[in-house]
């Protein structure tokens, strides 16, 4: 039996979904083919996931020291038990509310493996869904209008170095049990370090091992910088220009991996080995073979509407690379539903989407970074504002970090905003907005921040672009 | 002996000391008096001791809670004496940052009560400043060409309701030394709420009496109902419509207080009384009769500039009423500089200034209200998106409150937006700048808010103004 669709999505993670719910809202007639859970990678493996954990490891250390606030405790303790609980159920809700947005749009879920086929009795052109049902019932065939393929993508691994026993991706590490009394890290990007700041606060003894000459190397360079002082400071040991060397893996009681650093070779030893070096497309067994989809360096190649080379099957979110964040994913999503319903969307500027680090401290940014300014021949000049002048850092009791913009002294634009310290996550979209409207520094500056609040640094340093901060 | 100044600055406080970097930033001769501290109510006896009351409630409430996160602990208890430490510290750190920004900026701080002078032998025009010195010293005279006022305020009492004994003020209640079991508090604004949050936190028995309809009715109903709704929560009763009778005080052991409620006499009784009722300007003892300056209803009234009537003299702050906020009073004094040295500054449009409650929850909000855009004849369309639907709000653990947008259905224009939650007063300056810049709904909508963040609860609101939110 076969069903007619105005659109069949394939993956049903947060790309998906919402551009499920945004094709609903135009009308059009859609399915979403799902094998695994509704919310993706983000939500069951990724984003929430990480930071129900991160935010656990945050109130530990909080009521660790929560006698600097004059709140007295004692026996403060994780149940590890309770923390991985707590993580279930917010996931479970926000999968429930998954779930009812499905159902509010009414929106086709097939539970099941989706691929596309070629041209067959359905249709001329590929793009028929076949759907291989998670529940053994016969096949479903799926004859959409248009397709978009959002199958996402799954942690990636160095070669030779097996994931099992004691050496794990963020897949993994999730659902660990207990709290690993000592952790290698392969990776210092971002994943990397929200692993090594949620551990070290949660009492684990961390070692980041680092390929490149910094950690969270895309970002601008006093943020790596500031955050590996405070890495550091919280007792993570961060190795860089390090290259992991995968056939010294030696798994025993504990586990040891040598790597080599500037020249010499370093062995580490630890009780468990997280592997985060980035991911990879999922884009095998999906019937991509059947199509003239062209698969470049490992992902589906698109044009700015997400379009293939198969005009009616469009693909987004991490299986087409780029950023490879659920939030890109979702817009990418509703750009091409809108590309599909003739509303002619506006193109994504991936210059202007906000990239967050949610580790203690966060960091955040968006737009390019000093070193990359210099490099596209901007003549840059920049503003720093640190929170140790902020009063509502002070009394929240975390005043390390700053916030850093980069602005073009011809233009006077804003071509990046870098935070790192208290909330900066949630301050960042303030930046973000900043650089959709092409705002100026002066325009940031006479928007006047609120007195007492931590987003005074952005104000601050948008003065400081010119030299005029207050309390600098 | 006569010192002369391009400009001199009657008062210390935020408006003050603000004023005078920019002026000394300016090249100008600047010259700060101040009787008491630098920094003032602010830094003093507002804004800064009274938040880091309100972190150490919040950390207290939240180690009490600290088992949802899955971390164990026992006999949690508040020490009063550290909270108020803690809150000491906090203060000499920020004062002893601005002693550094007066002598970075070389701007002379004279430590005493300054008068204006009329025409004397100094000028023949109002305005040479007479300092009675704290020290005892011999009276210090200076000669500015500019004079800005910035006296302040202090709390407004009620006629008959003395302070004194269990009868407070903030500035007293903030030196409290323990933490009393019961309170009326007089007066649900903006400072009554924060207070009622922080009492209740910390374990007092709360009960507040507002004589309008309801709690912090300047904000958008909305919020006051949702406020109201989560103070209940935490155990704050409530009384609205209620006047106070100052004539009922009875102190004794414990102090009580008749209202009518609803034409209703009741009595209520508790361990303190603290009266928040607004706040007066301190247009006393400072020579105004000298000169041609008009004061109404209180305050001394100015120009866009705040220029008064001697139009070399200047007022800013909460001496001119509006809105008395420290922000507000900082960004007037730049203007107020700038206009004196020159520069064309551009006037402030009060309906951009963001305005903060820190309560548990706290909200934020700029622009106008729902009700008040009614008022003035727009045609109004909102959009309203709760953080029940923000993943990471459920992450954090709170996830009570919403973003609010008001816009006007013929141009697009946000109107106000309205906010209580997590995080909120950090978040709002996002909105600050959009008014500024007079972005529309869309325009914020098409920022892309990182995922997962609090923020994510601003584009959601944005797009829910057009009906089309994803999660909603």
């Amino acid at each position: 039996m076969a069903e007619e669709y105005d659109l069949v999505i394939l993956g049903g993670g947060t790309g998906g979904y919402v551009a499920a719910i945004r094709a609903s809202q135009l009308g059009l007639k859609t399915a979403l083919v799902e094998k695994g859970k509704l919310g993706g990678t983000c939500l069951h493996k990724g984003c929430i996931p990480s930071k129900a954990l991160l935010r656990s490891a945050e109130v530990y250390a909080q009521t660790k020291h929560s006698e600097e606030f004059g709140v007295l405790t004692s026996d403060v303790s994780v149940n590890f038990t309770k923390v991985q609980e707590r993580k279930g159920k917010i996931v479970d809700q926000l999968h429930k509310g998954v779930q009812h947005l499905m159902k509010q749009g009414k929106i086709d879920v097939y539970e099941g493996l989706g691929r596309i086929l070629g041209p067959s009795i359905f249709s001329p052109m590929p793009g028929t869904i076949s759907v291989e049902m998670n529940n053994g019932e016969d096949n479903a065939m799926l004859v959409p209008k248009n397709v978009i393929v959002a199958t996402g993508s799954r942690p990636r691994t160095l070669p030779g170095l097996e994931i099992g026993g004691k050496v794990m991706t963020s897949d993994e590490a999730l659902s660990m049990e207990e709290i690993p009394a000592s952790i290698i890290i392969v990776g210092g990007g971002v994943i990397g370090i929200e692993w090594a700041s949620m551990l070290a606060d949660f009492g684990s003894d961390v070692t980041v091992i680092e390929y490149a000459d910094r950690i969270i190397p895309t970002e601008d360079k006093e943020i790596s910088k500031e955050m590996q002082r405070l890495m550091k400071k919280k007792g993570v040991k961060i190795v860089t220009s390090a290259k992991v060397l995968p056939e010294t893996l030696k798994q025993g009681d504990t586990v040891a991996i040598s790597a080599e650093v500037k020249g010499e070779q370093k062995e580490f030893t630890a009780e468990k080995v997280l592997v985060s070096v980035g991911r990879q497309a999922n884009v095998e067994g999906i019937g991509l073979e059947n199509t003239d989809i062209q698969v470049e360096k490992g992902y589906i190649a698109t044009n700015e509407y997400f379009q293939t080379k198969e005009s009616h099957i469009y693909a987004i979110g991490d299986v087409i690379g780029g950023l490879q964040l659920a939030h890109v994913a979702s817009h990418e999503g509703i750009v091409a539903v809108e590309h599909i319903a003739g509303e002619n969307p506006h193109p994504i500027d991936y210059d202007l989407v906000s990239k967050c680090i949610y580790s203690a401290p966060e960091a955040a940014s968006v737009g390019i970074t000093e070193d990359q300014a210099k490099e596209k021949g901007f003549k840059v000049k920049t503003g720093k504002f640190s929170f140790k002048a902020i009063g509502k850092a002070l009394v929240f009791g975390e005043s390390d970090g700053f916030v850093k913009i980069v602005a073009d002294e011809e233009t006077n634009d804003i071509l990046g905003v870098h935070m790192i310290g208290p909330h900066v996550t949630d301050m960042i979209s303030e930046a973000g907005l900043a650089k959709v409207l092409d705002a100026t520094p002066w325009e940031v500056a006479h928007t006047i921040h609120p007195h007492p609040t931590l987003s005074e640094a952005i104000g601050e340093a948008a003065l400081a672009v010119d030299g005029k901060a207050i309390h600098g």
